[in-house]
């Protein structure tokens, strides 16, 4: 018979995640289907850390913003008039409302839907009728409230906490390992956004091996082997490495190249794929002809909400060869998407048996247990 | 950084109740979103107070009865052969079934669909098959449960605690105040049921001010200038006043009066319309040709149903002129009703963000500050 | 006043059952509605008793498994080469995922879709790719986890418990009581689901009881007197015994006889239906003509799965007279099904409500009192 795991014992997952050390099984139950997990994830993770929500390529003029949600938080990420970029939570501060509702879309400014109160990009309050027959009211005093926000390789990062390490320290280890694919400069196609209904670390778990690509993915298989990995970033934040492509083809439903070249990359890449993962909710996807990027972002302990972009060449659209087909590329991820979620639902399906005990990774999960391991000093 | 609500303080929001007093501001976020507060009102408020269900106009014969929910409740209300109206909980004295599954109807008795037990419309037990072999089986014992029931200016008022203060005492300071307006003789033409995704005390708030209407309402602001309120309840459970209508005018689709006079109101209110909110549940909106009144039923703390219903004069279909055309108010009304609860569904989101903190009134909004001050005595 | 049920005191219903011992009384409001006695009857009941999941005859050949799932757990049953028939959890050994997605099938073995790991239909792990390379791993250690498994009259039980009561000794007091309807060799001709917003303890008290047949089933009353009722099972885990049919007639929508008499029954038993309840899952109807099941899954405090399967001799197709027209059957038995799960729905809402309180149990509605004892004997 199965040891049972209790899932309401309440502390019960902290007890596991100090005895769980050596990395060669997969986490136990709570982490998958507890609500104080996922909360304390929210919590020491996803409003601790810097969150990918973005790039700057989707806000390009003075006036444009996006409204990302992280950590359950509705944010208005804008451009000011001066260029700078600026994060701020999507609440009124005079009865709390709700300001843009929109996913996107630019404006001068941010107003009010409900008593007017406006405010500029940079967040000031700029009008507030009738307050001014207030005694002791300041506009100076009723700023939106902002969120920390950093660039990396022209992706938007916020943080809701004041106290996290600066971004510049956090990515240091990274610093120039992608300068070769221009990543600032890079131009969005094509976004979908996938519901999955599993844990947001089977997510990631997922896409750290590819022991499971024989079965699940046989178009992948055929153009990437699934043991050619060879990965260089074996501990921390950031996972990964690179794997073959065969000679001449390329990640798209014709096999063939389907944009210019994203950047000055080597000979040696042209024949590459590399696929890195960035705790907590991105994944770097870095092809010859295109870079995909998913940003992962948890709703329940059973469920997951995925956005996942593909980024071109800025000049891709204008070059006559190769000609431009980001469709391509686009349906043959979409394709192998759709294969990897399948499965990350059957896994939550199982996982929340009493009878599930954490199992045996293989050596060619690896990448999946340095994650795990990651997950766990993070979350502490 | 806006200093963070711990929503999961189990007992925040009681001393967030103790220390404000001011009323200068909105609530504190858990008023809004906590499932306590919510528990706590419904114990409260809503099963101590004086509810209105209707009018007694919906249940104008013997025989004649609806089913209004209260407080989670089920409740049968019914004329029975003597003209009396009587309140009963749903439920079946046998093994509980729900009796009545209908919303209205008209029944020369109450049965029970599952085992023939049959109730007079006074809730006494007439028949209930075999029972009578079973020794001390006393019918008299197995009444349907009553509920307390009022009439008010011909509206009805039910009361599940059976400590609650007399409804003639509670409603002492508005005797006299609407006998203009005949409101016993009424007769309803339309009911309009809205589900709005906000708290119920957001509708209160909304309802209570003019200062969100020229940017929500643009069509009633040229008609009824949102800056001409004259309150003349300001403390307590019953707040309001009036505002002006332009001359010749109506709050219609057309402009037009759209029936009768409702009663022997002066000359100079036939340019006025009388907004008033009745704790906890109600909001009279009396204009010189229809009465419109908005039924607040709290579902959960981001859920609310309401129920719209207008009102006219009992001749007014008889009459020549002015021709009836009640949907020329019910269209106006229901265009602005639906411009609030979108309102309202924004203040909900933004409210329940972490960076959501009590926002300053503006002199404008002084009776939503007032009925805040009313909640929080009676949650206490 | 009804006296109110605290619904929140957090071992209310504990206290009450010690109380609670006449049986002339329904069970009071928490039993119906509260989670935490819905999770103590899935602890106590339905992970320790011996719960029916088919009929062996679902899996006839080698190879052929059905997936039920038994206390929120998914099970695969299996008949393996030898023609042995297995119980297993649904979950792999390697990463938890769920192995079988489809309700039933046929298959030589048992492959998980995520990384190949494949087990035999007697649960051995069979292989498990690159795992020979991982140190000390061992195939044996790692078979899909078990279920108890047994047999009774062609039946297939399971038990999620090692600490259960053999079946053979549960089951003594029915030994050799249906020999007569052959029902290890009845073949299924129809299954309906349903899915019921009640309790499922009201199912199982509408099926014990006819009192309620004159107002809910006019069609079987019109057959099948509500008052014949004779029962020979009066108290314990099995209850039950059986009603007449008028002569000449079956519980068919014509009226007619619809297949070949399922068995050697007697002369006097083609004239008479019989039910009875199998605590806790099951009921059984024994027709002349065919079998009807009825398998109880408990979802939620208010809601149910019912799966009901109609049973034939394993010749009435081939026979030619009477002819073989199961439709008849079923549609009777639908129809009646609808009207009982209407009833049972009805009292699950009435029986939320605070003015419930336990209710007379009719002379006539001796066998729900005793299914009542019998449960809270089970749940202590």
């Amino acid at each position: 018979m199965p040891q049972l795991t209790d899932k309401r014992a309440p502390n019960a997952f902290r007890k596991t995640a100090q005895t769980y050390t050596s990395g060669a099984k997969t986490l136990p139950q709570p982490y998958f289907v507890s609500p104080e997990v996922f909360n304390a994830e929210r919590e020491q993770i996803f409003s601790k850390q810097w969150i990918c929500v973005g790039h700057q390529s989707q806000i390009e003029k003075a006036g444009d913003y996006f409204v990302p949600e992280v950590a359950g938080e509705s944010l208005i990420i804008a451009r000011d008039q001066k260029q700078s970029i600026h994060g701020f939570y999507n609440v009124c501060r005079h009865r709390g409302t709700r300001l843009c509702e929109v996913a996107s879309g630019s404006s001068p400014a941010i107003q009010c839907p409900y008593h007017a109160w406006t405010y500029g990009l940079d967040g000031r309050l700029l009008g507030a009728p009738s307050m001014d027959l207030v005694p002791g009211f300041e506009k100076a005093d009723f700023s939106l409230h902002a969120v920390n926000l950093r660039l990396w390789e022209g992706f938007i990062f916020v943080s809701l906490s004041d106290a996290s390490k600066p971004l510049e320290q956090v990515f240091a280890p990274l610093a120039g390992k992608f300068a070769h694919w221009n990543l600032p400069s890079l131009r969005p196609a094509r976004r979908i956004e996938y519901k999955v209904e599993a844990n947001w670390k089977l997510i990631f778990e997922n896409y750290s091996e590819c022991y499971h690509c024989p079965l699940v993915h046989p178009a992948l298989s055929k153009v990437s082997p699934s043991d050619s990995a060879a990965n260089d970033l074996l501990e921390g934040p950031f996972l990964g490495g690179f794997m073959s492509i065969a000679k001449g083809q390329s990640l798209t439903m014709s096999g063939k190249t389907c944009a210019l070249s994203v950047g000055g990359i080597g000979e040696e890449d042209h024949a590459r794929v590399f696929y890195y993962s960035v705790f907590p909710n991105m994944l770097l996807s870095l092809h010859p002809d295109y870079v995909m990027v998913h940003l992962i972002w948890p709703q329940s302990p059973g469920r997951t909400r995925i956005a996942c972009d593909w980024y071109f060449h800025p000049e891709a659209e204008r070059a006559e060869e190769p000609r431009f087909n980001p469709e391509d590329a686009v349906a043959f991820w979409d394709m192998t998407n759709k294969q990897d979620w399948h499965v990350c639902e059957l896994s939550q399906q199982g996982i929340a048996s009493r009878a599930y005990e954490p199992g045996p990774y293989s050596p060619r999960e690896s990448i999946p247990a340095a994650w795990d391991r990651e997950y766990l000093r993070q979350l502490r």
